[in-house]
């Protein structure tokens, strides 16, 4: 069954846990401001993502408070001085993250109370948060009020003017290594996710020369009650399917189908099928593999 | 070691890399649209978040191919007709996804290519995923390009007119379930990472009467060789640190506090108590308790 909700029907409060549940897992923006006097404040967003690489540009959002529309600290301080340091949040400094989040008066410095240090920027004013991963000095382009009332949007609009990239985090090739950057995302409610580990997974980039498509795979494959639409669009992803000359060779050389296809339940044979092919997509193999094992069938 | 790059020095897809690696976990826009023809058009995008509750936005950002400055599809659709249903992803189709971002030729319908399925919006023309866990219905407010080379974003900025969520992925107070979503984010290169199971972890709000902060935690503990900044970040959450009579009555209550108390060596002792702390926070128990044996000590 399926809830349709109507934003103009349901509370800001409502409607806002369904973007927060729905829309994730989100970055964390962890956010270096300074006011008109040079006070620095260090809070985090996770209504935050990179929106273009030329020009380099970050956007978050210090969104108006639910609860009693008023602004934030951060907010104000982009409005008296347009500049910021976005630092990326790893998963060793989450519970000091959490803690700057803590809506301490105006003037007290989150860098004291969350035990972080500070870093004097190079090209900004707001100082970087030495912990960080990555840490992004930006310029303020511009700031997008999108509304008045509580929970209304703000966007910070932000153009990065140099990046700190902590060393350790790079592979052998010098790109950032997602096992060593070991970052976290926000979900709705008290959730966090690390994005590490088992968690990581990789889909090969999909074909330039373009893939056939699931809606071009043979109608019994596409129905199968072993396939799931992951496998399918892995199935999917392929130029050519194997040709009568290529399957037959496979066949020869391969004993295990050789032993199914002998079987004389022709739905015992294609589930048998099925069920291989299926591993082999699952354990991440060759896809023209898995697709000479399902086009097997057609000796039997 | 920090690595410092200046994004106007290196090129553009050597900073998209670093983009694309430290912005992470990204959520992904999966956007349909229609062009004037009402031709379908679906593609992911994971430069995406949502900005604000009230109104309800969206943005996510076609940007122009870092390769030949050529624009997409969907950018082309939305300036033709400003509308778009932006689909959730989860894992159970996350490879269907990845073949909808083939590079069809326009007028080639992704729903067919990725074998999903169709269904007619309420409000607006392009259709939305029948098997996404969530879809949001959009008009689009604005478009904004932030510029004109390769690599440059469009930001599309939607409002959200109807939501339609999957009731499996509820929870009985008929908030979303980020274990029941299943909900993928995106990294750099090939990487995504699977929002759940293990990767899932809670931190409990800041407290609304502020923490005492890391700074107001005694420095024998805050230079602990056994705590972490994530247990020091917990410690920093409590109002006020557990008094003398409380203390007391904790270790005539305790055995194992006991125990390590009546040792000899103040090292070994304060060890065993920081240890033990540790295992209460890491455990996510209560951070009172933890504060209780860390302040044994002072009955040495």
């Amino acid at each position: 069954m399926i809830k349709t909700v109507d934003p103009k029907k349901v509370s800001t409060q409502e409607f806002h846990s369904y973007l927060l549940g729905a829309v994730a897992p989100r970055p964390i923006a962890f956010a270096s401001t300074v006011d008109k006097n040079g006070v620095v404040n260090l809070s985090p967003f996770s209504f935050f993502n990179a929106f273009s690489a030329n020009p380099p540009i970050l956007i978050f959002s210090p969104a108006r408070r639910v609860r009693n529309n008023t602004t934030k600290h951060t907010l104000e301080n982009v409005l008296e001085h347009k500049e910021v340091v976005i630092n990326i949040v790893n998963y060793a400094m989450v519970e000091q993250m959490s803690l700057a989040s803590t809506e301490y008066d105006k003037g007290v410095n989150e860098f004291t109370k969350a035990g972080l240090t500070e870093v004097p920027s190079k090209m900004v004013k707001p100082p970087r948060v030495a912990e960080a991963p990555v840490a992004f000095e930006c310029k303020v382009n511009d700031v997008v009020a999108l509304g008045k009332e509580g929970g209304a949007g703000n966007l910070i609009i932000a153009e990065v003017v140099l990046a700190h990239i902590n060393e350790e985090i790079l592979d052998e090739s010098a790109k950032i290594d997602p096992f060593k950057l070991d970052a976290v995302g926000r979900l709705g409610g008290n959730w966090y996710t690390r994005a590490n580990y088992d968690a990581l997974f990789e889909i090969p980039k999909p074909l330039a020369t373009k893939g056939i498509g699931i809606d071009q795979i043979p109608q019994e494959i596409r129905n199968s009650s072993i396939l799931t639409g992951n496998n399918l669009g892995r199935l999917g992803n392929v130029e050519t399917l194997p040709d009568k000359e290529e399957i037959k060779s496979f066949i020869q050389t391969n004993q295990h189908v050789q032993e199914v296809l002998s079987k004389k339940d022709k739905t015992e044979i294609t589930l048998s099928l099925h069920k291989y092919a299926k591993k082999l997509l699952d354990e991440n193999q060759n896809t023209a593999l898995a697709w000479k094992v399902l086009m097997a069938i057609s000796y039997y």
